[in-house]
């Protein structure tokens, strides 16, 4: 079949997947495509990334991929944002972001602040602990990554870096392409 | 900051996200390793073509791309899927699955069959009428995949293809090595 996407329905608030050996590449039919092939096989390494970083955040600091982005998210604002906005950068509904929101505030991670002239809006912010944390934890995110994409060399590294670049802009213009078309 | 997975938490059944310009590559910072930036930009990658096939199914076919998955699973197996094995191919809850399945059963794209010897279980398969419209949908989402890679040569494309699979082995290997550590 010509599909591949895997459904990353994961709850935001309990990030429970069981981890299945799914594997896009699989479908492909003999007669599909290169660019299909290709396709599939960047979901395909996509989603291992994912599923090895997801296992050692829950495993290493019983952290859930939802919490974890909502903190890198954060951490680049330190004047906070508002939920909508939040809400936005995850790609997620706002209720999941109210979830996630609410138990990092239990834990003292993160806080809510009024924002001055908007009565009804707050912004969300890391607290110093949780900026701490944060820290700590993408530190090793960071090794993680490294580890993982090891099986490539330093200059397989940078010439795949350099045809992502070129997917990536041919992506934007097209995507720049249908919002004209649409506007 | 050292983060870049976009929180995919969409609902599996309604598929209602907001299209944000999100890149992960955006919040990298100076120092960070040339194997994060790599994974970020793949990120990216990945995100950008899911987002424009899921605003295509939903523009053209007022499909979701949950349900399109499901649909792409079902097709490579004629004697159809038990809705734990469908779960854990989607890597969705049941119950998200069991959402998806009802609607799809309900508009006579899919079935359930009773298993011989497992009266408990059922086998949720493509009708004709759903393999009918799934093939002219999967043949349309392959011209879309060409025409978002067309940014890239035929070169190009078979030489990322081969990286990607260098990559892809690296994962497996490493992926192989944390379960027998567990084991």
């Amino acid at each position: 079949m010509a599909a591949g996407h895997a459904m990353k329905a994961i709850d935001a608030t309990t990030d429970v997947i069981t981890v299945a050996p799914a594997d896009p590449e699989s479908r492909l039919h003999d007669d599909h495509h290169d660019a299909l092939r290709l396709w599939l096989r960047l979901l395909t390494c996509t989603e291992l990334v994912e599923r090895q970083v997801r296992a050692r955040l829950r495993e290493r600091f019983a952290l859930t991929l939802p919490r974890f982005d909502l903190m890198a998210q954060l951490e680049r604002y330190p004047e906070g944002l508002k939920m909508g906005e939040l809400s936005r950068r995850l790609m997620v509904t706002g209720g999941n972001v109210t979830g996630l929101t609410d138990q990092l505030v239990a834990e003292g991670l993160v806080a809510r602040q009024p924002i001055e002239g908007d009565r009804r809006a707050h912004a969300v912010q890391l607290t110093a602990k949780g900026r701490r944390a944060f820290v700590a934890m993408a530190a090793e995110h960071e090794r993680w990554i490294v580890e993982l994409f090891g099986g490539l060399t330093a200059a397989e590294r940078e010439q795949l870096h350099g045809l992502l670049g070129r997917l990536k802009a041919g992506l934007r213009e097209r995507e720049d392409v249908a919002r004209d078309a649409t506007a």
